[in-house]
């Protein structure tokens, strides 16, 4: 087992990653401050690792609810769902809620222990790579809106998180994909060392090697935590981990959540925001086609639905959080390793990169 | 005017109070990020001061939401409808939201502040004597949930927060009198001097003399500071600012918000625990009977309900925040002026005081 600690000062916590690890209640015990545990989980995991999980807690006062699968389910009407069954159970705030799931899980359970009584405990257990390299260091949590994702949340640091790469064995392949996607693009924003590892080691992590995929989670989790840790509330420097995001918000705002797997639609992204770098010179083609062909070896997308058009693209990417001021702001890459956020791109650049199938 | 500063190192901010603050745009325009400033009111004070407000801020991009008017609207769902007018207008996270209104709209207002983007600016216009010795100070901001009040929130502190006294004019007479009950609480908790000091100038508060309600809400704020300053997360000391809310939520839960105002449930709530308290042995009838006196002089009620039983109470109170892990705790006196938080009563005794109409 690693252990990575998240440096936050009174709010640090350290991330576990491992084998096996929610057989191993000594792990996690000592971060609840009472009897009473509420397990948030989802109808795709709780027949695959609920029972384990709450046997391990025996002791506890605990509770679960199962919650529908997927992105659509992460509203603040779903939230009230679990604010229901803390108060129906009469959980007080020293209650802890558990996060055992993907990262809607995670940013909903996390969200709603920030507000349950204006702030609980909590833990995550994510069980997807994606939200083992993304929901387990920064904090960030909420909801969607029908106008926009992630419109609604509090920054929110759990207690713990425990990485059992054993719950990745059950994770479809697209899903592991999806999580691949998050790893690659730590590589492509400040680590180059880490993303020649990944051109090495690609058929490795597909192949769920154990090893491979802790490496990776760690490494990845580390880039992540020395970003936040520089930048808590993402002033600035945070910014660099949306690289292909808010091209990717849009193609999900714009297909409908559900239809792509956001890191799916996140590697879509990196692809435009590398194609955007390219046209403006600051990368060479050779450069974005080793960013297409990594992607394409974890069987990742890499072209931008034909159903939007590049005024759609526009109209969805004005709602972006980094916007400012009215000016769209935008991650690219100045070399591989290397990205920046900036408003200064050529606007017709960007409309190129948009109409790609035009 | 005076003004009062609310220590919380970086999070600190001025409460003004004093007469036609609204129109003094210079007061609270350093407070906005950006031009994007969305108003929320209610429809009760939309035609008293929003025109006269927003004539204020007439360089901004000034938007208004209007709220229907009552606690049993201060929910997740009117909250969503801020969330989708911020979103409606591609208001980012530079954007501020106003609070002109009670508690109701500047709990909503700020619980909406929090979580819009993960946290943005908001200002405080609090337009009733209630919200302005209350919700001006602590950073509680959240909703009622149908299980239990304010059970979903956040701490979240205001740039800034304008008493206008002006405002008070238009507030009704029982809406002036519940907004007492809480000033009479600071006297009785941690202030005997100015308990006094109310029972020297009830009639004057009564009859909405400046002069007498500027003291009252620099006195109750000051009060609520010092408290608040010395425990922030409600650990320990602040439990002291709830007297008589124990027992006025259970009475609001089980009346359904809105048969009483908040103020009306916590006089008797106070009531309620200073029979508890004299029963106790802790303060004299006499002291008691200051309190009834001091609260009829207000125009405010003194028993509970009849159609609340004993058993109901308990297992309304049982949802109650200071519960700790089963066990109620309550907030009584040691004196007038020294309230205590204590699970240390006598069970038997509450019972009585419960049972007050048996």
């Amino acid at each position: 087992m690693k252990t990575l600690e998240v440096d936050l000062g009174e709010r640090s916590y350290p991330i576990y990653i491992g084998q096996n690890l929610l057989a191993q209640a000594e792990l996690f015990l000592p971060y609840f401050d009472s009897t009473q545990v509420m397990v948030i989980t989802n109808e795709t995991i709780a027949p695959l690792y609920l029972e384990q999980f709450l046997s391990a807690l025996s002791k506890q006062q605990t509770q679960a609810v199962i919650l529908p699968d997927g992105e659509k389910y992460k509203t603040l009407e779903v939230t009230n769902r679990i604010f229901s069954a803390l108060l129906e159970q009469r959980f007080d705030r020293k209650a802890t809620l558990v996060a055992l799931g993907g990262g809607v899980v995670g940013d909903m359970t996390g969200f709603a222990a920030a507000c349950y009584q204006r702030g609980i405990a909590f833990i995550q257990v994510p069980t997807t790579l994606l939200a083992q390299v993304d929901s387990s260091v920064g904090g960030k949590t909420g909801v969607n809106h029908l106008l926009g994702k992630n419109m609604i949340g509090a920054f929110y640091q759990p207690r713990c998180v425990l990485a059992d790469t054993e719950t990745l064995n059950t994770l479809e392949d697209r899903q592991l994909s999806a999580g691949i996607a998050e790893v690659i693009k730590y590589g492509l924003i400040v680590d180059y060392e880490f993303l020649v590892w990944l051109e090495q080691n690609m058929e490795a992590l597909m192949a769920r090697d154990h090893q491979a995929l802790m490496f990776a989670i760690e490494r990845s989790c580390m880039n992540k935590a020395t970003v936040v840790a520089q930048d808590e509330k993402e002033s600035g420097k945070r910014a660099l981990l949306n690289l292909g995001h808010t091209f990717g918000h849009a193609i999900e705002t714009g297909m409908g959540y559900g239809e792509l797997l956001h890191g799916e639609a996140i590697a879509i992204g990196m692809v435009m925001a590398a194609d955007l770098s390219q046209r403006q010179g600051w990368i060479c083609p050779a450069d974005k086609d080793r960013i297409v062909q990594l992607l394409q070896r974890a069987n990742l997308p890499v072209e931008p639905p034909k159903s939007l058009s590049a005024e759609k693209f526009l109209e969805l990417m004005a709602v972006d959080k980094k916007v400012m001021a009215g000016q769209l702001r935008l991650v690219l890459l100045q070399a591989l390793g290397q990205a920046v956020v900036t408003a200064n791109f050529d606007s017709v650049m960007l409309k190129q990169t948009l109409q790609w199938h035009a």
